[in-house]
């Protein structure tokens, strides 16, 4: 009988046992990728490795023949740890021996290598299972990842819990016709457009709740800022006083999510050129008001009173940036016919709603507000508005057997991250996108 | 202008804050859902709040009247906190007023204060929007959350990076006929029923990745320890030597979510009753032998040479706990014939595969293995199968331009728990359940 007790120490090095000066001198085994390979004349090659967390260097003489080890091989390499500051690191692994533990078939379509591609967005995205080998690539999804991590870590610690809820569903929160319908065993089904009903309904068990989970949207618009699938960063909060109490718990996991990036993704942010934006304190206005200013500020007329229209979004990202110094601005009190039938109407003007949505450098990434917890105050709204409350009867569970004054948010993922890294298409945030033409890689 | 700065201190205290003694014989704010209530007479009642991280007891005198403040309401209670011993958390609070934020419109189908509730699943499935409320509800909820928490911290400590992949997809991954179809824009799509293409392909990327994810499985089996969405825990690991390095990140995943459970989850491990599995030395055995040893054991002939049957699923647990004393066992080298396409054969005998199953308590809660890596061998076991290489393409694009040796695994996030908490079926380990008959709440 043999027993597993878990991950034993490999022999072989990663970035992090070598960036510093430790095992100088040494031979070490260190695996990867060969990310590039260059003759540089003498016999000499120089070979990149590939690692998760960057690159190393490696001088190959005549006696290590690597004539037949193509780019995009899996090698390890046996060698001398030494000092060579022109290296990325610092730092040189002078070869000894090269094992090929596999080889590519076919020559990379793209100049991986290259600091920049110089490839298409249609090309880049059919190409994406090797395009994201790229080191600026790599980096966007660790950007990710930290966006991710920040959220979750953060709302642990203010006393959330975290929920996974269903994506199949039988009746979709935001309503419209952008819902994805499929066949259940013979029912008709939807997929989830928003954790909605159920993140609410998680508030009268936990009081606060988030999930981070893929959302799916049916939009017919192709557009440079939307996804038919993505993930969704979602909170929900109970006994609020106020939607403030929503804009401040964002505005916290901000500040933790910058920290966060500047302490542990410092070479992400280095390697994308990513200015981290202070939000120590993010303006917070209302709708009206904010369509005004920047209508007059830029000298255009407002079209639409009901809406923000994407150049909206802009210049009032551009006022916030010019009057306020911020990058975030949060735009509240939505008209309430242009939001859900879930939003809660101000009680001081019940033709706007105490909801918000957050800018951040001119783009939507939030939408958020105080929800209806009363149950009388819920059946009379969707009446209002035509809706037959018996098609939401496991929802209104909930609010029938009693819920606290609550609100919450949903953020999007990739938009967050393409402002931050400052992609100019949300495609270029997500590993795989969805849209109206694409439906692989 | 306002500006947000981030969370501001609240008032209202919460249990941690109480518990341990501070605040003792102040007055103090605690909001709270009145979980139970309760007269003893002499004009007292006893208000028990449930709070995000337990019960608060509640003694309301006659000064303060509770008589139109039934269970379920959302309240803020004034009072002062003082010693009592037989109260839970050893303090109550005295109440010297009481703020009603929210009344229930009717009352609770099911006694949740009561320690059992005696319904049967239909019903609880039915009412779990309030059923949740219930505090062992809550807790296998959390046990839950500690589980997802501890994989991903566990992994980022060993160097993976989390990734989130499309759910929409044009191939399935594991063939069969359990896919959900859907229309995408006209066009034919498929649910997702793992990660695996996008797992594999991002080992280029990255090396290491992981993604905590629903999955959707068409499966047309109405059993105990089946859901048609469930979440997966998935990983996939590069550079390894063996698909035994799979199983010892696993087993270092499991001591990790162990300690874990046991440091931060004490209340919930304790109300449950969890009895917490020793994972220090997990034992491994091969699929014949284990199909074996359980038949002669228990007496029974084995009917089916290529699979595993549930039975045998249960009894090679209950010989692992006998013989072994553990509560887990790895059962390996699965035959090829049962194994997807993508499974690496064992070249010493091709039959079988380098796979693996983890069984906890006799379930399957872990499918993993050694992947092919090699673009050429990858085509030929396709083709050996009556695949078509070419529905694969942006799949085989990663093996096309190299990959290094790999393996990787899913847990079923709702098992794992089930199995934790000792539960007799997998629908009380998902908040919202879908099977064959459920599509709501």
């Amino acid at each position: 009988m043999e027993f597993l007790k878990g991950m034993k120490k490999t022999e072989r090095l990663e970035l992090k046992d070598i960036i510093g000066g430790a095992h100088r001198n040494e031979t070490v085994q260190v695996s990867g990728m060969v990310h590039a390979k260059r003759p540089v004349g003498g016999g000499l090659t120089f070979l990149k490795l590939r690692k998760r967390d960057g690159l190393l260097q490696c001088t190959c003489g005549e006696r290590v023949d690597v004539s037949k080890v193509p780019e995009e091989s899996a090698v390890v390499v046996t060698g001398r740890l030494r000092e060579e500051l022109r290296a990325p690191g610092g730092v040189e692994l002078v070869a000894e021996g090269i094992e090929v533990l596999s080889r590519p078939a076919a020559v990379m379509p793209v100049p991986i290598p290259k600091a920049k591609l110089n490839v298409n967005l249609d090309t880049e995205l059919g190409l994406r299972p090797v395009v994201l080998r790229h080191l600026r690539e790599r980096s966007v999804f660790r950007v990710q990842e930290c966006l991710g991590r920040a959220f979750r870590d953060y709302l642990r610690d203010q006393g959330f819990t975290e929920i996974h809820t269903p994506k199949i569903v039988h009746a979709g929160a935001e309503g419209g016709s952008n819902i994805f319908r499929l066949d259940y065993f013979g029912r008709k089904a939807f997929l989830a457009q928003s954790p909605q009903f159920y993140k609410q309904t998680m508030v009268g068990v936990y009081e606060r709740v988030f999930e981070l989970a893929p959302v799916f949207r049916a939009e017919k618009h192709s557009t440079a800022r939307h996804l038919n699938e993505y993930t969704s960063m979602d909170f929900e909060m109970g006994f609020i006083n106020s939607f403030e109490d929503v804009m401040a718990m964002e505005t916290g996991f901000l500040q933790h999510a910058m920290a966060l990036l500047r302490e542990e993704y410092a070479q992400d942010v280095e390697r994308l050129g990513i200015r981290i934006p202070d939000v120590s304190a993010v303006p917070c206005i209302r709708f009206d008001e904010a369509k005004r200013l920047a209508a007059e500020r830029y000298g255009y007329s407002i079209r639409d009173p009901y809406d923000l229209e994407p150049e909206e979004e802009h210049a009032i990202g551009r006022y916030a940036r010019e009057v306020w110094e911020s990058d975030f601005v949060f735009v509240t009190h939505y008209p309430s016919k242009k939001r859900p039938f879930y939003a809660m109407d101000d009680p001081e003007d019940p033709q706007y709603t105490l909801s918000f949505d957050l800018l951040f450098r001119g783009l939507e990434v939030t939408t958020g507000g105080q929800r209806i917890h009363d149950y009388r105050a819920q059946v009379a709204k969707m009446e209002a508005r035509g809706m037959d409350p018996a098609d939401f009867e496991s929802y209104l569970m909930a609010h029938r057997h009693g819920l606290p004054p609550h609100g919450g948010l949903g953020i999007g993922l990739e938009r967050l991250t393409m402002q931050l890294c400052g992609l100019d298409n949300v495609r270029y945030a997500c590993l795989f996108p969805r849209d109206l033409s694409r439906l692989e890689p």
